[in-house]
């Protein structure tokens, strides 16, 4: 049953930021794989961080991390996308095209191996000690002198040293498999080792100032082996609890947040939606603020009536532009879907209260687990490839293979899935055999548009028109977006709205690494 | 989009009955694979009836026909179950053990030859020209007299003849799968030109007398296909409305509707309920009745208080008792889920009106689909035979498998599943093999609960009470009937009840028979 879980929401408010997140960029990814997991520069964070988040699912162990740099790195690591880091800017939404969120092309779940020299083990963490260090040595020297001890660094530039307020650092992003979760210890073992090197302490010292922030079922199943592995200190935190606050977190970060707009670029239908015309751009926000609760961008376009027919949800489903949301603000109340291997969904309300009201065990794991059987897809992102050479209709049984024609009388069109997989039956014991293609086509889009159903159903019980979904099953795979967005404007008849969001896989981990900050805070305060 | 259909109920209805359905008794089934085709025997049914109702679904085709007789069969024909024959007797819902729902024994679905001598061709049609003369020669004779060119059969008697308006015959069941559309007609035609011979009249004769009323989507498809191959009259009926006029005839047969009651026979829980105190027989109807709408017995069932806590839904919930319905009465308004290939869900007034509000294209389709390419089944019950050996833990992943305890916080028990198939994905390109009988069970419970989910969530949308589930999905199958029904229980908190139908592949078959009736009615009065 769903238990209601209500803690005061700390991050981000209007009037405390622990996490500073104006002007916060998005690294561009280094390859198509990395593209929910590349770094978000932070140049006004100031705050000390010497933790790593890990949320351990069932699949996938992610972890954040944080390590100091005064600069963001140099071009070609360039903001991704424009970041609102000028608070003069007149910021409208961005539009692009769907071409423009990639599909990964390497198929494999990176393992990096820390040992083979650098990886993306990009940095390293300041050792809170030297933050100790450093406080007692400002009262007595001058703020503007370089501090010798401190030594946050960005591999990529040469050593640097800075008082210890300086702003600015990036958030690291790493998954790995839960099944191989040796690899995530020995990615954070190596972690804290180079650290204690590269700032000049002994890895006795690194350990002691490092913790581990883990959530996630694995958080538990895997506490005594992180403790004994690593000897540092391991907090676990409620799995819900850190999606949320790691929803909120990301929802103040420029460029991070993206939806279909109404702005239809193809479609599939013979009925031309009246939407067609509406200019994206059409609602402008003066002032990007990260802090003042303005009428939020989705909100305001949602007042525009919503097209007069909307085509029934199909594996083509027409096409709208991307917008991503350049100027945010908070985002509550709102539905957040987390599809992992299996699906949460939790109603967030105004305050930050939250419940998990309902969910379903088709989710990530189910889809990859039957292509495993029905593919010879290697990885889920191998499946996902293989889907987009699919046709559906060799192996769904559509309206149209029931009925010769359309059901005109209920509207449902000839094209509509009738029945998924309802082609693929054994006829007198014998079984014929369907293209890997068409399977993953037909079980990726069933998938999917049953979470959305699922989910718009929920967003309709509980009154909430924003729909956030998380969760490694998406994988900014493009097929899997508009499915989603697509089920929700179709069901709510355009008045609520899918939102995705780039480190869609990291909610957890991310709020995991803020719930560490605030504790810090408010340890070091006390 | 879903449409508004809006039509007034016609039966059964207080004030005209055309299908007398008073002291209707269903027999005995003749083997396990005949569950859900077992017949129906009408003792006061007296309207001429010479139409042939076929319901051709994406995977079968259903057909309805009536024959006459003034006896039920004899035994052991006998009536299954308890009638409410007398209207003097004091009926209470009979209570029975889930063993006493049969699971199939024999998986394949019956085809049955009409040409292989008699098979299930148990009854003659009664050809309307022969009702025409007897309605002309009884105006010249006594009605008393015998008619001797009346032939109303039963084959397992021996002929006899009775004037026209003697009561009494029986409503039969067959089911084809529509891939082999061919054994369906072939039945057909058997029947009719066995009916010819029956009753003394020639072919050419029988053909003009008998109609086909087809429905669901192969009335379209195969419309030209048994206009030409039976040379009669074939009309179309539209599917939703045939499925809603089915449900309101099969709900007023005596024990047709069966249900699990707050009776808890065995539970999986530690948690035991409150409600497991409360004696099945509680609430006593005084007076068995089809026509007057007084309380329904399920609802005044729902008043007692829910248990207090239910455990989350599994593959093994919590057993209850079956109970059916002796005493039936009106049960609009409801929802109606008809499992087929894929799933349409209808939410249906008190008046009759009815609308299609959703549905999911994951449906019996689907399972089947699923399981022919990853079991040696070669049938579907085939595959529900080998479900019940399975284990779903072998192959889903579990809140155990990937928090090592409970998610207590949640109220989440390590056994709930997380994540279907979850445990089914290749590890560094190589597949393990898993049981067919775990795969069958996880499957059948997944989807089952799936259906059961979006069920609820409709129902609550639409405030409705009383969930019916129809379809051939169903096939009286304890492990299905018990997860929709306890999906119901657990999301609705006990104030849903989940309602089944022991003919619950033929609303539509059974709706587009009597539709003519109704309409037969109205050419030869007017």
């Amino acid at each position: 049953m769903s238990t209601a879980i209500a803690f005061t929401p700390s991050l981000p408010s209007a009037k405390v930021i622990h996490v500073d997140t104006r002007g916060a960029i998005i690294l561009s990814e280094e390859s198509p794989e990395t593209r929910d997991s590349r770094g978000i520069y932070l140049p006004n964070h100031i705050e000390p961080v010497s933790h790593i988040a890990v949320d351990i699912g069932g699949s996938l162990a992610k972890v954040v991390y944080f390590t100091r740099s005064p600069d963001p790195p140099p071009s070609p690591s360039v903001a991704a996308t424009r970041g609102s880091s000028t608070t003069s800017e007149i910021s409208t939404p961005r539009s692009v095209s769907p071409s423009e969120l990639s599909v990964p092309e390497d198929p494999s779940v990176r393992s990096p191996s820390p040992l083979s020299g650098g990886g993306r083990v990009s940095g390293a963490l300041t050792p809170l000690v030297l933050d100790q260090q450093q406080q007692q040595q400002d009262t007595h020297t001058d703020s503007d002198s370089l501090s010798s001890t401190l030594h946050d660094n960005l591999l990529r530039h040469t050593s640097f040293s800075r008082p210890r307020n300086f702003p600015g650092g990036s958030l690291n992003f790493e998954r790995f498999e839960t099944d191989n979760i040796d690899a995530c210890v020995a990615f954070i073992q190596e972690l804290i080792s180079r650290s204690a090197e590269v700032n000049g302490v002994s890895i006795e010292e690194m350990r002691r100032s490092v913790k581990i922030m883990a959530t996630g079922g694995g958080a538990h199943k895997f506490y005594e082996l992180f403790r004994e592995e690593l000897q540092v200190e391991v907090r676990r935190e409620d799995e819900m609890e850190c999606l949320i606050e790691g929803l909120k977190f990301f929802t103040m970060i420029p460029d991070e947040v993206y939806y279909f707009s109404d702005e239809l670029i193809s479609s599939v239908s013979h009925h031309q939606p009246v939407g067609t015309t509406l200019p994206t751009n059409a609602s402008t926000v003066d002032e990007p603020s990260t802090s003042t609760p303005t009428t939020t961008e989705p909100q305001s376009q949602l007042q525009v009536p919503p097209p007069p027919q909307l085509e029934r949800p199909s594996p083509d489903p027409p096409k709208y532009g991307v917008t991503f949301e350049s100027n945010p603000t908070p985002q509550l109340p709102c539905l957040l879907v987390n599809i992992g291997s299996g699906v949460s969904i939790i109603r967030v309300d105004e305050d930050g209260s939250f419940e998990r009201v309902s969910g379903t065990s088709l989710g990530g794991g189910t889809l990859w687990g039957l292509l495993s059987l029905l593919t010879p897809a290697t990885t889920f992102d191998e499946m996902l490839a293989l889907s987009e050479a699919g046709d559906n209709s060799h192996v769904d049984m559509l309206v149209g293979d029931i009925y010769g024609q359309d059901y005109s009388k209920l509207g449902l069109k000839s094209t509509m899935i009738a029945s998924t997989f309802g082609k693929v039956f054994k006829k007198g014991g014998t079984q014929r055999t369907f293209r890997p293609e068409d399977i993953s086509k037909s079980l990726l889009y069933a998938m999917s548009n049953n979470i959305g159903q699922i989910a718009y159903m929920n967003a309709e019980k509980y009154g909430l028109e924003r729909i956030y979904f998380g969760g490694c099953f998406i994988r900014g795979h493009a097929a899997t977006i508009a499915t989603l967005s697509y089920a929700i404007r179709f069901w709510s008849k355009g008045t609520k709205r899918a939102l995705f969001l780039r480190h869609e896989g990291f909610l957890g981990s991310i709020g995991a690494w803020i719930r560490n900050i605030d504790s810090e805070e408010s340890e070091s305060r006390d």
